[in-house]
């Protein structure tokens, strides 16, 4: 695999950052994770946005016009001869003088990492094995007031000590400090409950995820009535079916919340075959 | 300059970690600042503390003894031939295979890094140019039970914004949700009032800073009343004086906070220069 590091296309195995990269010493760099179908990236401006808006909410600068690093991008996965892949682009603040507070004079470090991953599609095999084993942890989700909720970051390990307290289920839910629902560690949540589709409002400390923001579009389309707003992990546990999305997982029905179990997933399962129906639809 | 990655020593250019290293993609490393004098580490037991609290923290087990980590720390300082320096130790958890979640199976990725810095001492240079002026932000300190606060990690952005958000200012004091003051971006914070030093506890997000106990410890030996408790900016404003400590500043006085200003600084110069006295007498 041949991985993109400042434009040039290295082996995966060299693709290296200088250990002074405010990436490595601080988590100083914006990222995001894509899915490419048919060698093209499934809702490329949607995360450029992101990634924009991440790069503003750190102050980094990175001088890379969209269409540079679009073409990064793709050149990346031609070189690969990759059609469906997972896609990492980071940018991140690159190497400054020995100082905490950045100088405006960025250098930033651009990375993308790609590894084929087959799409679930209409008639696919899906990327997760399972509907997914879900658990309420003690970690609580960091405040938007000490870094902004909307900004994607290498500052990941409040997810990772939330998967590490979540022990062998494949998700973790973090709650707020009022003990409100917020995200999982790489997933949006949705419950659906009378016939109407439920997930956290983005006034919560919630990560605006593509794949959310895509599921609440289709469920629009298809007629689904939606709401968003504050919930508690009660109201997920006796909702009648739960389900997550990701980038990579798409749409993910939930198994087991707690000590809930689910035994239906047809509105998860209705907007998985709508997102697939979709990638169809615009990628080869 | 020679830094050392994973027992090697590399010149400082060619010193790097992998693009997929968890320290670069989340932040996943812990690490410490330390200063050595004539060679030796200033308190290398209470870093080394740290660094294990840190780890366990983490859920990184490195596998790395005490003597062996040492061991790196002082070669790197050896092959440099430096006696007074800065040195940065990092362990992070290394590469994984693909997911957030992190495997038991930890290969870490350490990383020692030195830059000559001359000791203030008994009759030295400062290391700082001139008193700090200091600045309350909006960005609030990351809580404990999101990040816990005793542990120093990559995860750094909640400093590196708050130092963004006090503009010129040298340092930036966060404050936790309720308003109290608990500590800058790379310092721990003190003030003097009639007589009596007082900083933040350690129930609050604090990290206990290796200066910050040497101060304490050094303060009790001289007789000087001290009370940790819990304070509001107007609390420092009213102070008699105001200092900051760190590993590289070791003490060093507050010209400005905020609107306010102090004249005098005799506390904090005291235990300056004891703390330059103790290094005097422990390192050549």
């Amino acid at each position: 695999m041949l991985y993109n590091v400042n434009g040039d296309l290295v082996a995966a195995d060299d693709a290296a950052v200088s250990v002074s990269d405010r990436g490595f010493q601080y988590g100083d760099a914006a990222f995001e994770t894509m899915r490419a179908y048919g060698g093209q990236v499934f809702a490329w401006a949607a995360h450029f946005k992101r990634l924009r808006s991440t790069c503003n909410a750190l102050g980094i600068d990175h001088g890379l016009s969209e269409s540079k690093l679009r073409g990064r991008v793709h050149g990346t996965l031609a070189a690969n001869d990759l059609a469906d892949a997972y896609v990492r682009l980071t940018v991140s603040r690159g190497v400054q003088p020995g100082k905490l507070s950045p100088s405006d004079d960025t250098d930033p470090t651009v990375v993308v990492v790609t590894e084929s991953l087959p799409r679930g599609g209409v008639d696919g095999t899906r990327v997760w094995d399972d509907p997914a084993t879900v658990r309420t942890v003690d970690v609580e989700r960091v405040r938007d007031a000490a870094l902004p909720a909307t900004a994607k970051t290498h500052n990941y390990l409040n997810g990772i000590l939330a998967r590490i307290d979540a022990g062998d289920a494949d998700e973790a839910i973090m709650l707020d400090a009022r003990g409100r629902v917020t995200e999982g560690a790489t997933s949006n949540v949705f419950f659906v409950d009378d016939g109407v589709l439920h997930t956290p409002s983005l006034d919560l400390d919630v990560l605006p995820g593509v794949t959310r923001w895509a599921v609440l579009e289709l469920a629009d389309t298809i007629g689904i009535p939606i709401e968003e707003g504050h919930y508690t992990p009660r109201d997920l546990r006796h909702a009648d079916e739960l389900f997550l999305t990701n980038t990579t997982w798409e749409v993910r029905p939930v198994a087991t919340y707690d000590h809930a179990t689910y035994d239906t997933c047809k509105v998860g399962a209705r907007l998985a075959r709508a997102v697939a129906e979709e990638v169809e639809e615009r990628h080869y």
